[in-house]
């Protein structure tokens, strides 16, 4: 694969977009180019929508050569999860069938993104109504992780065609959501970067509703610049309070906790090593590094693996708004909204309460350090092969989102940025936690990582070329 | 009954406190004097502490003599539901066993209350765990309803004892709760007034919970001018905003929403009558009167008699911190809590959804006026025998609590004010729903009616002695 401009840093497309350098269509070409390359086979996009993009570039460059400015993403190629209403673009959100219209009407992320005017390269795959943690989909396939040249092992999920756009080049930005770690996972596994915003910090109005309490947009890119870039494109337009994304702290400056239990444990070869290894070049180059345990986690995993809250909440959400949906749900889906019929409504309202006390809790601890370090996925990305033993699904899809879905049940922010490879020769990736409503300080903690360590493309390089 | 200071207005009380022409062991007395009179046998109190009132009374007074205030409510008799933890009293919340201690250490409207230095005449009987509307209690036996002299009618509940312990004058205040109409209705069939909080404006923290998300202290006190007076008090301790009650409006500046279908059908007979004389009066004095419906009520209520979402609540509470309770209920509470085990989780989601979507679209339909007015009971308050045959009780409390749980449903605020008496002689209330948070204003606007239309004494006169 040969070095794309999209692979540059955004803040390098943006100044290039405003010098005359680069132009629109040459990123939109760029992403049109691998998606004929490889596109079809990594089968990130549940539509693509070149055509209309590449004629919306050439709008973009005649304005910006009019000096017209509509924002920091402007001309910027970027793909959206199928799980956003997006106009002109139908929704699926990786069910059977096209949901109705009013889920074309986009709600406050997509419209301040649209503003800007980037290139909307497509709509990606996702699990069945973001409801799994690897990336599989009965009805659609699931994306190839693009890392593995041979087997075709699971991407990460939900949002698992927006990884494997950035990772294939045929975008500079994706947008995911995260409920459990829907945007961390498939980051970690495609080595990119992900963040997951604080729930409550962006509206998840007009995003088809996984979990109505956790649900959260959020971000993938190439490194953890480029999200701290869109993260200042966006944030001041979705949260009133929005600040911008701090200077770059020295890393002897801050303090990391990490756990010693839970989030270490059984990982697949090479994990803790590498994620352990990238902990130590930080304490080297200053950070102090403390032990620091995160509250009750066995028994929230307990409760997660249970159903959570958001089993009942989907469940809710599809008898109420798609109950056609029901009968026709991806097997793995149906099997976990079946479970929760038997579920009492007061059992709803305690797993809600032990969530909030989970958080208060976990507050208090985040107040000793500036970020939890952990790895982001315990697993290495399983084959889709060895998930078709009976009960293969299950333990894989709880275990690839164990470590994620604490940042979701404590109502932390969270980010992930690649730091290695494992004994499989696939992405590792760095967790990296902070206190609610810290999004803007944690990506600048991000960024003090990343300076030290290397983005993605220093330490993964290109993706290999499918065998 | 002879006239008791305690009949007085707040203000007048507060007046007389600080020129030392009454003082708060007059009070006290005659508290005192009262509960020996009638006070065993209307059974407001599960605990009486009138002893350690005297003491205390005494102790203000010697400290109001050296010019001590510590704020309006210094001297004053109140009597607290007993669902509230106050310290150095028991909390049962109307079960047959006492509470753990962790239920007697107060919260903050108990803490705002006590730093200002009332006289806590003791704590009144409440419908277990505050799960119903009229009043009644296997454990405890209901309180009688004053202004009936032979037959045992319901006092309402569920703050069963906070409307008799000021009918029958032991009190100049009272505490109670609501989540459905728990302060409005034993405040309507008592013949008193009664504040409803919008939700989440006073904290609920430690008072023993039946819904999260729908419970709310409120004030029961002799006409909407005491209430008034009371929550300019206590209001901008527990409100970081709070606002004082702005000056009474006149009736001509005023429009008023009234509904035509729902809270009118089949009360019994004189309630829609007497409302309807009140509503015509006040249009007399200039109030612009206009139809006006809330939305969706009839849906709202079926949910309601399916249990709403305060059975869930009420039985996550129960399950995780008294299990040892449920074997214990009323009857009337445990078939509620039972039935709530065969909803699932996710029904109790889209409950929740609902109510959202009610308070949502009813916040629109307040724009049009200053305060909807309807009955706020709409049967009148029915005899203990007429509750003993099968089927009775539901049918009865569902009933009784038809009007007012709109307001809870809809995310309102509400007062209830005496207007008159029914066929069956007892009083009837007039309640004025306002829009979310504008509880300040809602009590100016029952200001101006009880200006027009005269308080409960003026209305209602003495209660009768019992037969």
């Amino acid at each position: 694969m040969t070095t794309s401009p999209l692979q540059k840093p955004l803040r390098a497309l943006h100044q290039g977009l405003r010098d005359g350098s680069l132009s629109a269509v040459d990123l939109t070409e760029s992403a049109i180019q691998a998606y004929r390359t490889r596109g079809q086979q990594d089968h990130a996009y549940k539509t693509w929508n070149g055509d209309a993009a590449m004629a919306f570039a050439q709008a973009t460059d005649a304005l910006l050569k009019q000096g017209g400015d509509a924002g920091r993403l402007m001309g910027m190629p970027v793909s959206i999860k199928d799980i956003y209403a997006v106009p002109g673009l139908p929704t699926y959100a990786g069910s059977s069938r096209r949901l109705p219209p009013e889920w074309e009407t986009p709600g406050p992320v997509v419209s301040t993104l649209l503003n800007q005017l980037p290139v909307v390269m497509g709509k990606t795959h996702t699990v069945e109504f973001a409801f799994g943690g690897l990336g599989t989909n009965a009805h659609h396939g699931a994306p190839r992780n693009p890392w593995d040249p041979v087997a075709h092992r699971t991407p990460g999920g939900s949002s698992s065609g927006a990884g494997v756009s950035l990772a294939s080049g045929t975008t500079a930005l994706a947008f995911g959501t995260d409920t459990a770690g829907s945007v961390r996972v498939p980051a970690s596994m495609t080595g990119v970067a992900g963040l997951k915003t604080s729930v409550g910090r962006w509206s998840t109005a007009q995003i088809v509703p996984l979990s109505t309490t956790l649900d959260t947009p959020g971000l993938l890119a190439r490194r953890v610049d480029d999200l701290a870039f869109a993260f200042d494109a966006l944030d001041p337009g979705l949260n009133p309070g929005g600040s911008a994304v701090p200077a770059t702290p020295n890393l002897a400056d801050l303090t990391f906790g990490v756990p010693e239990t839970f989030f270490w444990d059984d990982c697949s070869p090479g994990i803790a090593e590498a994620v352990s290894d990238a902990i130590k070049q930080l304490e080297a180059a200053g950070a102090r590094v403390i032990t620091l345990e995160l509250p009750n986690t066995d028994d929230a995993f307990t409760l997660f693996q249970q159903g959570g809250v958001a089993a009942a909440e989907l469940a809710a959400f599809l008898h109420t708004s798609l109950p056609e949906a029901i009968e026709a749900l991806d097997p793995n889906v149906a099997a976990r909204i079946a479970a929760a019929d038997g579920m009492p409504g007061w059992e709803y309202v305690r797993r809600r309460q032990v969530i909030d006390a989970l958080s208060r809790t976990a507050g208090e601890q985040l107040r000793h350090v500036d970020a939890i370090l952990t790895p982001t996925v315990a697993i290495t990305p399983p084959t889709l092969e060895s998930l078709e033993p009976e009960g293969a699904y299950p333990k894989a899809n709880m275990k690839a989102l164990r470590n994620t879905v604490m940042a979701n049940f404590m109502g932390l922010c969270a980010l992930t940025l690649p730091i290695g490879k494992d004994a499989a020769n696939m992405p590792v990736g760095l967790q990296v936690m902070a206190a609610p409503w810290q999004d803007a300080r944690l990506l600048a903690i991000g960024k003090a990582i990343e300076k030290r360590l290397g983005n993605g493309l220093d330490i993964l390089g290109q993706v290999p070329p499918t065998a």
